[in-house]
């Protein structure tokens, strides 16, 4: 049995890890750290956890596969010594994201540990499995990029190379921490956009859509993506809905043809065939993709979904670690959504 | 003291108009109608309403003004019959907002009284104030019309003439009937894109928009909008976040001077710094304009938000009312929002 | 294989068995039935299913165990049927809860198939395990006894014969059926008591819990329930909070480790140190129970929670099916909760 | 024009009764303070509240009445100085509702100013409207004991000394600081019984409850409260649920003309035939109460509703500053709740 850790557990994508690992039939969750609640069992920080019958350490012992769930620059403090160990590493963080240091530092300050970024492959299973499987740290990637990314990958060298990302979040992904923002009263019956002057989540997306098109068209011209984040009163889910102009003709059955055709192999990627809704992730690793051609204007409009903890976090986490292990990217991940 | 009446009180377009009005100082709802509840008292419909104490209904008496909260069709078969008693009417449906009877017809079906259309202003009272003081018959626009023109009304002739709305919308704007997608289980903890095939609401947008860019460039040249409505876990709320690109270079400065100098005269808008959030709309007929130059790609970002049942509906109308009876447009809609 | 079919899988009762039983390792889901949505595919109802590859049927072909559903009366009308055909039913409806057919016409007319009353054991494994195991039909619980009835047997002999269960339901629990109460905008941000004048849950409580307590007491004493369900603004989820008086003193440490006797084989019950929370059992089949003696008063508070779908529908139903075909209890069952 | 400050803005009580004396025909809110914002400008904290254009103060100037919203203690420590300064003051802390002071100090500690809690009434209009009219300092009441003692005071007397209040609250009940327990993603689709080891707002209901009982019956028998509040996920409206036994028989006809005849003078206060909903509140001073005969067992069931930031906060403060001027109850308080 494969034995694997989470480093700072305490936190909602640090515990939807655990969740995850403790269905999973291949490997055993063996061990937890959280600086705040070191001491403690996990039952009593997280009583749907309570049946692992673990305790939160100060440190994490040897394992075979640790999941690092700390906030940006404290991943990449922690994360060196590991690797040196001998530990495979998945990074729930930012850190490892962005290959360029000087990016990294724009939208995060200066890295703490630059060295590791040239091996880091980005952790979307979907369009770097081969470098994944062989990695020994990858860097799972944001929430919103996972799904504006598999919303645009289809199409990243087809359109005008100015596209839109306007993205409905759950409050999850602001994380367990406190603040106004999500205080239950101020978030309730509400509905807002935040981060109009730069979201970190957008150099990743640039990056990644910017490579696909580059390698497919053969330039190095890069793809501006605008993105506008949202925040909505429900838990979990992330909406993307992504305008572009498509640069030649396409017919909406030609689009859906090509769509399917590129997620032919992706497990957790279902092109369907209506708007898709967040609730029917929910719990789940699946990726929901429906483009359409809007018919008043020939716009293209991609509108895709995940669960923000999942796909969008954990569940992304446990597939980059099965495709490490070698096993099949589905193993443990395949429960249907709680619904409704 | 003037005498008002709703037909149609049993939606919640209906029973908005009624709450406002009940604390209107210069008007008297005296009669309300409404089909399926004739006979009952308006409180056993609505607890809410019970001080009113006015009975719903079969036919409308004569009143000052008549608010019509019918559907529509429904709308614009009885109103002939109302102005030729020579009552003025406030129509919340949308049977009188486009001036084409053509275009009604392809979103609609066949107009049941053409005739009017003509007379009947658009009834967004920040663009059209002295047509709808001088008006017989008002057409109430639409929720997301009125957040989506009011967003873009100041730049309408300064960008190129594609335009994106993307708009999220509590569940009220889907009326009081019953439908799967309005039950609680299903919407709850949920977001979803709808109307991707069209909605009705875009020739409003695309007519109010077009029109003014047409009047002040001199030229004919419409402007195309691409709107995809999506619908959010929460009663009441529109925010709607709009796309364009501007054609000259503007400062972030200059813009919010624009927005400001162009709303100074409008007393429920407000050009705000931050991004609004619905909650700070809850109940009260304002609407929030916040807009934004995208620092990484130059495009412009407006977001505006309402509550669609108060300036997106019934707060509107009540606005139009004060006009077409020479009060000021701010009397009984003064209260500040319910928050939290 | 063991395999297994649904009748009338389109409620939110069946679809969630067909949740369940989607990751049972021992069973296979081979067909569902609906009436309403017959010929259509499963996951054309219900997109998260689609994985399951099911078409929903008229008739259910034979199985080994059937689901039924069904709503009372049809259940009762249908399941005689199966059982002659020589195929096990766990009901989920409440036709064969009651074993006094007089007491069942009273809640909800006459009986339609009031023979197998006798047979069916009344579905809660905690109390009844082994006649469920040896049963051809057996009646699965109601949601809010399944909580009741676990918070209350351990001292169903031990207390006054006047019970109050105060209960709080999400809204699943009034089914997938379109009526104004769970219209979003209706029960959003809102609470209230229904069934005053008497809820049909309500005698099972006091059949279970009197046989009970005339069991243990040898006398035939009735026990009596004041019983008020609420409805919150949550999808699932059940709180009961049971008032009661202890003949004799207990303290609490004497009280909890009562509790924790009485369940200690039962790996669903789970007797907490803290209130419980309805999301700490959000998809699972646990139902946590907090014993307590009001320190002012020295009544005795029980707080109970259970996920209303799955220990309060389907999970139970799956339990019941386990014990029926030998299996333990929790296969299938052991996911932890969705949290948050 | 009566001049009015609150002190303590800041918070969600303090800010409610901002927006409620926003809309106060005979008085002006001229001063507002708030610790931690002080400098700041009303409307950057409360954007609701922009048009007030106040700023928020280190001190309260002069006013005619303060009220105040500070924390429990830190109002005791405050409020003697404003009465120095001959300010009548509406507190809406806890501190001088209960009239003894080591009951107060087994609660909440030692109390600061123990000599003004003679002079103080307890501030249920319904109740006490003499005494408030005429005081210097009203002791505004909790939130739960306003809905609990408005449904059971007419039965004070007429019950067994034993009575149950089972309370459910929205989030804002909790107030705007930080904690776990109010993040959305924490009470989101949850909801728990808390306080179970004593809440602070039970002896207000048997000190009134049992004045109440004492005053009439000639005895001094206290009554007994158990009382469990329950958060869920709203952010307004209490529901209190209250259980007892009357001593002699009655019909439910006798019963609800009992109710209407003891608060016929009540404007607040409405008897309602059908199990009342806390959404028909919001935003008002309502307390809604349905009595009910339980048919099953004879045990009476009284449900009552508020919203608990008006009449359970702010509203009812409002209320009793009209009634120490003169003015009408009702004054500033009449607006229709927000519905849906």
């Amino acid at each position: 049995m494969v034995r694997v850790g989470i480093v700072n557990v305490t936190g909602y994508a640090g515990a939807e890890t655990a969740r995850l690992l403790a269905r999973h039939p291949d490997v055993r969750l063996v061990a937890t750290t959280g600086r705040s609640a070191a001491g403690q069992s996990l039952g009593d920080v997280f009583p749907h956890l309570a049946d692992l019958d673990l305790s939160i350490q100060d440190e994490l012992p040897d394992v075979d596969v640790a999941f690092s769930a700390l906030p940006h620059h404290a991943s990449a403090e922690t994360i060196p010594q590991l690797v040196e160990r001998g530990q495979r590493v998945v990074d729930i963080s930012a850190d490892y994201r962005l290959h360029d240091a000087a990016l990294y530092e724009r939208w995060y300050g200066a890295h703490p540990s630059p060295d590791l970024l040239a091996e880091a492959p980005y952790g979307l299973p979907e369009l770097h499995a081969t470098r994944i499987a062989n990695a020994r740290l990858v860097a799972n990637p944001g929430c919103y990029p996972t799904a504006a990314i598999l919303a645009l990958a289809p199409v990243a060298d087809l359109v005008e190379p100015q596209v839109i990302v306007d993205a409905k979040s759950g409050v999850s992904g602001a994380g367990r921490s406190l603040n106004l923002t999500t205080h239950f009263c101020e978030i309730n019956e509400n509905c807002h956009a935040y981060g109009l002057s730069g979201h970190r989540h957008l150099p990743e997306m640039e990056q990644e859509l910017g490579a696909l098109r580059a390698a497919r068209r053969g330039d190095g011209a890069p793809l501006e993506v605008t993105f506008v984040p949202h925040l909505l009163p429900m838990t979990r889910g992330i909406l993307a809905t992504c305008y572009a102009r498509l640069e030649n003709g396409w017919s909406q059955a030609g689009l859906s043809a090509h769509y399917r055709d590129y997620y032919r192999a992706a497990p957790f990627v279902r092109v369907v065939d209506a708007p898709p809704q967040t609730k029917h992730t929910l719990g789940t690793n699946l990726c929901l993709i429906h483009p359409r051609l809007d018919e008043q204007t020939g716009r293209l409009v991609v509108v895709s979904c995940i669960d923000n903890l999942v796909k969008g976090a954990a569940g992304q986490a446990v597939q980059n670690m099965n495709l490490m292990l070698g096993l099949p990217e589905v193993v443990g991940l395949e429960a249907p959504a709680l619904y409704p």
